[in-house]
C-alpha cells in the first residue's frame, strides 16, 4: 500500500455493503495515531444500519466497524505513552479524555468528540465523524487515552478483540444492575452481549445465573459456561426462573433491547423484556439495561415506540423499590481488568466467536449474519489477512 | 385512663373519620413496647385512604397514623435497650430487624411483619395488622429495633416528629438519585416530602436546588430555605431549569408520584413528572423517585395507569445513560443522623408544619387538609393534649 | 440426655483442656434458641487461649468454640423466623440485631451483648458471657438474627461449618482491601483464613492471586486452587511478587496478624507483614487486615508490641496514597451469599479441613493442632457423634 | 514584557528566596498552554523547601508555586476545550489525563508526568520538571485536562485560588475518612487545610465538627464557621471531645502530618496526632489522613521518623475495626464541584486568606509566614499586580 491506498467496507444502502479502495487515514490532531487493523468485529448494532433502520445513508462514504484492534503504524507529536509497533485494542467509544464525563470515567458520554451530543463511536451514524475499522487502517483519536496496550504478538487475538465492545458491555450490564458476588442473576437475551453478561456473572461469583432466550444453540452454550438455560418459548420465563430459583432473583439484566419480541418470538413488543425484569427481580434488587433503547425508531411497531416511549409496570417497580441503570458501556472502565483476566487465563470470551474471515468476505458475512443462518453470531474480520 | 380505655381516630369510610373510645393496646410479643403518643402527624398518604382511593374499608376498625412518637409506658420481657419513660420516635415502617432485608438495612421491605409482602407500616391498609398512632397509645413491635431514642423532655418535638417519615423520605429521594455534594438538583413537587428533599440538598451541600410546583406559598418557602423556585404554570419547567442552570441538572427527584397533573394543573397525567425528570437531567445523571407509584389504582385516569403501567421516554433515558432509584424510605437508615442534625441545631425541618392540634380536632383537620384550605400542609396531632 | 446433662470441652489452664459433664443450656431470653451441635470447629484463635496467651483463666468454667452449627431443639417465645428442627450455622459474633452497629451491618461490633465493649463471641475470653459450642448443646442468643438457615439434612456439613468464621473472614479481608474483580491480590499467610481470602479472590474474579507462606503443604494447596505460591523463606516475597506480577499488586491482605515472624521464620516481628503489604501494593491500592492485632499482648517480644504499638512505614503508605481496612469480620454481611455459593456448587471451602473427630478426641486434637503436627490445620468436632 | 522576559520567585537556599528575571515559558507539547498568572498562593508545604527540610537545592533554578490560577495567553495545537483568554485555576497536581491512574480519577498519582514516580506538581522538588506559578507566566501541561474553567473577570478570585489545593485537600480529608452526612467529625490541626476540612464538614452536613489546635486565633475562626474548638494545651483533646460529644466521634481527620508536636506544643512527636485519631474515633469509624507523612525526613527528631516509620497503636485500631485513607488530594475529583459551590454562594473559603501582595513582597511574606508572625496563615500573590 505504498500508494497511500487501502481497502475498506462501505455502506451502500439497505442490505448493501461493499469493499472499495480509499485513502489510508492521516494524522489530523497531534494526539492521533494510525493503526493497521488486525481484527475488526461485526456487531449486532452494525445490522441496525445495515437493515436501513437508522439515519445512515448509503453512498455517504460511511465505513462500518466500531470493534477494532491493531498495530500502531504512526503517532502524532502529542502521543506520549504509545509508540509505533504497539498492539492496541480500542473501545468502541471515541473519547477525548479531557471533558468532565471522561474525567469521571463516563467515557461513553464524552462531550468533546461529537458536537451537541454526549458520546462518540467509530463507524456509526450520528456518533461523530469517525470512520470505522472494517478497513485496513484506522485513525485513532486521542490515542494515549483510547488505546489499551496489549502484549505484542498475536496471542489471544479473538479474546482481545472482544474487549472493544461486547465483553465490557456484558460486564457493564451486570454492574448497572448493582450486582454483588454471591447473588443470583437473570440475563435476558443470549446474543453475544447477553452471553458476556452471563459469563461475567460466572467470573464474578454469582451463585446462579439464569439465561433466557429462544435459540437452542445459545442456550446450550449458556449451559456449557455454567448457567441455567431458560427457553421462553417453553413458557413464561419469569415463572420458570422463580420456580427454579426458589424465589425471585437479586439482579436482572436486559441484553435484548428495544427489538424484543413477544412470547411467540415473532412480533416486536418493546416493553416485554423490561417488564419481565421487573417481575423476576426481588424487592430491593436491581436491573441492568445494557440492551439498546433509542429515542427515535423509524421502524417501530407503533407510534409511541417510534418515539422511544415504552409502557412500563412502574407501579410494581416502585412497590419493590427496584433500582435501574442504563446506557452505553464506558469501555475504559473495565477493559484493562478484562484484558488482565484474559492474559492470566481466567477469562476466555472468544467462545462466542462463530466465524473469522478476511475483508473481502465481509459482505457475505453481513448477509448471513443478518439472516442468522449457518450459525453466524459473532464475526471477526481480519482486514490485512489471516494472523500468522 | 385507669380503665384501660383510650381515644383513637377511626376510619369510617370515604371522607369520614371519627374519634372513638377503644382499648389501650397490650404487649403481644416479648419485644413489644407500648407508648403514650405525644405527637402523631397526618400524612398526605393518609389522604389516599381518606378519599377512598385505596382498599381500606370504613368500619373495619382501622386507626390511622404512621408518623408517631411518644413516651414508653411498658416494655415486653425481650426489650433490652429501651425502658419505661424513654422518649422515642418510630419509623413509619414496621420492621422485625431479623429478616434478610432488615439486616441489610432495607427496613422498608421487611419480610417478617406482613405475610406475603415486603414491607409493613402502622395504620395503613395492606401494610400489616398494625394500628396507627393517631390515638393516645400505640403498640410498637420490635421496640428495640424500631424505636429511636430521643433526649427526654419536649424540646424539638415538631422536628423529631418529622423523623417518622417525611424528613427521611425527602432525604431518601436525594440518596436514590445518587446525589453527591456540589451537584445541582431539581426537586419536582414542593409538598412536605419535596420540601424535605430540597432541604436535604441544602444541608448536604448541593450547589443549586431547583424546586418545581404550582403553589405560590410552597415556592416562597422553598426560596426562603435557599432554593430556586420554578412555577410550572409559568411555562415548561424543564426549559426554565436548563436556562437558569446553564445546562441540565445532575440529579432530579420526583416528590409528586402517580397523581401528577398536567401543565394546567388540573388533569391527572401519571407520566408527566417522570418524563420531566428524564428531560431535565444531564447524561450520566440520576433520578430519585420517592414519590409514590402503585401497581393498582382504582381511581386512575385510564386503564393502563390503573394497573400501574406508565409510558416512559425510555429511549431518551437510555441514550443519556441515566440511573434511577425508587421505593419507600428505609427510615432507620437515616433517622439517627437526622436526629443528630436536629439536636446540634443544623437542621430544623419543622418549618413545614402548618398546624398542631388535639385528637378531637383531627376530623376537622383531615377535612381542611384534604381540601387544601387555610394553608393546611402538615398537621401534627397531640392525642394526649398539648405538650408542656 | 434426658437428665439435662451434656458433655463440653472446658479450658483448664495453659495447654490443658478436658471434656466434662455440665448442664444443658436453657433459654434465658425470649429470643434465645438452643441447638444440638452437629459441628464445632477448632480455630487458630482458640490456640491463643489454649497457649495461655490471653486473660482466659483455667478452671473458670469456660467452654471453647465460636464456630458452631447444629439443629434447633428449642426456641424462646420471641423467636419468629426459626423453629425446632431447623438446621442453622452461627456467626462467631454474638450480636443483638438492635443496636446502631448491628442495624448498620457491623455485627462484629455489637454494643448490646458485651457491656462496655463493641463485639461479642461464643466461648471466648472478654467477648461476653457466652459459652462455646465445643459441646453437645449451645444457647444461641437472638436466634432469629444470628442463625442462618441451611437446607435440612447433612449435606455440605463441612462447607457450611466454615461459614461460622473462616470463609467469611477470608472474604472480609478481600473486602477490606477494596478489591474489585480483575485486580491482582497478594495474600500473606496461608493458614485457613489466608487460604479462604485467596479462594475468595479466585471466586470473585481476581486476575492473579499470590499467596505467601513458608509451609510447603499450604503453598501447594494454594497452587491447586489457582493461586501463585510465594515461599518467603526463598527470598524477599515483595521482590518475588513484583517480579512475577510485572509490577506491584492492586490489593494486599494480611492474614497473619501480630504473631508474624521474621524471614527466618522463627522470631516474632509484629510489623513485618504490614510493612510488606505497604511495599508490595501499588500507589492508590488498598490493604485488608483481617489478621488479628491486639491492644495488649502479655507474650509480646517487646514492650511496645505488648501494648499493641507497631512501627509502620507510614511515610511510604502516605506517599502511595494507600487505604487500609481492619477488624473482625461482620459474618452476617457475607454468610448468606457464601452459603448460596456452596449450595449452587460454586464454592467448596472444605478443602482446608484436615481432620474431623468426636468431642472426646478434642484434647488430642488441640495438642496436635497447637504443635502443628500430623498436618493439623483445621479440625471439625462433631460433639454428638459422626453425622449419618 | 514584549521581550519574552518575566519575573519569578526563585529558591536560593534555606530561608532565601528572591525575585529574578527569567524567560517567559514556551509551549513544549501540543497540549500545553501558557497562562498569565493572576494569583499564586504560598502553601505551608512551600515552607518545607524554604526551611531546607527537603532535597531542594538553592541555585538550581527552582521557581516555587503549586497553587496557581490565571488567564490563558497561548495554547498548543492539541488544545481543544480551552482557548486564549479563558480564566482557569490549576490543580497543584500535574497530570497527563491518559495513564491508568488519571483515567480512574487518581490524578495525584499520575504515572506519566514524573518518570519513576506516581504524581507530579508545579514548583516542587522531586515532583517533576514543572516550574512554579509564583511568577508572571506559567506553562500548563495537558491544559485541557488540568485547567478548570472559571467565569471570566475577577470575581471570587481569592476563593477560586483556593481550588488549586487547600479547599479540595481539606475536602479530600473528609472523603478519606469515609464521612457521611449527619456524622460527627474531629479535625486535628486548624491550619488552612484543617480549616478547609472542618468547613467541608459544615457544608456537607456534619452534625458536629470538633477542631483541635493550640492557636487561639485559629480556634476562634473555627468557632465562627460553626465548629467546636478544642485547645490541646488545655488538656487531652481526646478526652475533651469524647466528653463534649457524649462519646467518640464517627470520623477523624489528621490535618497536621509528620511535624506534629507534643502536648506542650514544642517538641516534634510524629505519631501523636495519628494515635489521637485512633483513640477519639468510635469502633467501625474512619480516619482521613490528608496531612503529609514522608518516607524520608532529614530533619526528623529520631532515626525511625527519619525513615518515615511511625509507631502506631495498631492493636487498638484493629480492635475498633477502623479504616484509614491517606495521600495527596486528587484535586480534579472535587474542584469542579467546589467551584460551583463558590459560584452559587454556598461556599466562601477565602476567609482563611490572611494576606495578599505582589510578587516583589513575596520574600518578605515567606519570612513572616515561616515565623508565623503578624497573623500570616495564607498568602495570595498577584504576580502581575493587583486585580482590578
Amino acid at each position: 500500500m505504498g500508494d497511500g491506498k487501502m481497502k475498506a467496507l462501505f455502506y451502500d444502502g439497505p442490505f448493501k455493503v461493499s469493499v472499495k479502495e480509499t485513502d489510508i487515514p492521516k494524522i489530523q490532531h497531534p494526539d492521533d495515531a494510525i493503526i493497521k487493523v488486525t481484527t475488526a468485529c461485526i456487531c449486532g448494532s452494525d445490522l441496525h444500519m445495515y437493515e436501513g433502520r437508522t439515519a445512515a445513508e448509503g453512498g455517504s462514504g460511511l465505513v462500518f466497524g466500531h470493534e477494532n484492534m491493531g498495530v500502531i503504524t504512526e503517532v502524532g507529536p502529542g502521543v506520549m505513552l504509545l509508540k509505533k509497533g504497539d498492539r492496541i485494542v480500542l473501545p468502541f467509544n471515541v473519547a477525548d479524555g479531557r471533558c468532565r464525563n471522561c474525567e469521571e470515567g463516563k467515557t461513553a458520554f464524552c462531550t468533546g468528540v461529537n458536537p451537541g451530543f454526549a458520546g462518540g463511536a467509530y463507524g456509526y451514524v450520528a456518533m461523530g465523524p469517525y470512520q470505522g475499522g472494517q478497513a485496513q487502517y484506522l485513525r485513532v483519536p486521542f490515542a494515549d487515552f483510547n488505546g489499551l496496550k496489549l502484549p505484542s504478538g498475536s496471542e489471544h487475538e479473538a479474546d482481545f478483540a472482544l474487549l472493544a465492545d461486547i465483553f465490557p458491555t456484558g460486564w457493564h450490564g451486570l454492574v448497572l444492575s448493582g450486582f454483588k458476588p454471591g447473588e443470583s442473576v437473570a440475563v435476558f437475551g443470549a446474543g453475544p452481549v447477553g452471553m458476556m453478561a452471563a459469563y461475567s456473572g460466572v467470573i464474578r461469583g454469582a451463585s446462579k445465573v439464569f439465561v433466557v432466550d429462544q435459540v437452542k444453540e445459545r442456550l446450550d452454550q449458556a449451559k456449557k459456561i455454567g448457567c441455567i438455560p431458560i427457553n421462553f418459548r417453553d413458557g413464561d420465563p419469569v415463572e420458570a426462573i422463580i420456580k427454579q430459583n426458589d424465589g425471585m432473583v437479586d439482579r436482572a439484566v436486559d441484553a435484548v433491547g428495544y427489538q424484543a419480541v413477544d412470547k411467540e418470538g415473532s412480533k416486536e413488543q418493546p416493553n416485554v423484556v423490561l417488564d419481565q425484569l421487573i417481575m423476576v427481580t426481588r424487592p430491593t434488587g436491581g436491573l441492568g439495561i445494557p440492551g439498546l433503547y433509542v429515542p427515535s425508531d423509524p421502524g417501530a411497531p407503533d407510534e409511541k415506540s417510534g418515539k422511544g416511549q415504552i409502557l412500563l409496570s412502574f407501579g410494581k417497580l416502585f412497590e419493590k423499590g427496584l433500582s435501574l441503570g442504563t446506557g452505553q458501556c464506558n469501555v475504559k472502565a473495565y477493559n484493562r481488568y478484562l484484558r488482565d483476566l484474559i492474559i492470566s487465563g481466567r477469562a476466555k470470551p472468544s467462545f462466542v466467536v462463530s466465524h473469522e474471515c478476511g475483508l473481502d468476505e465481509a459482505p457475505t458475512a453481513y448477509d448471513k449474519f443478518d439472516k442468522r443462518i449457518e450459525g453466524y453470531t459473532k464475526v471477526l474480520l481480519h482486514p490485512n489477512g489471516p494472523l500468522s
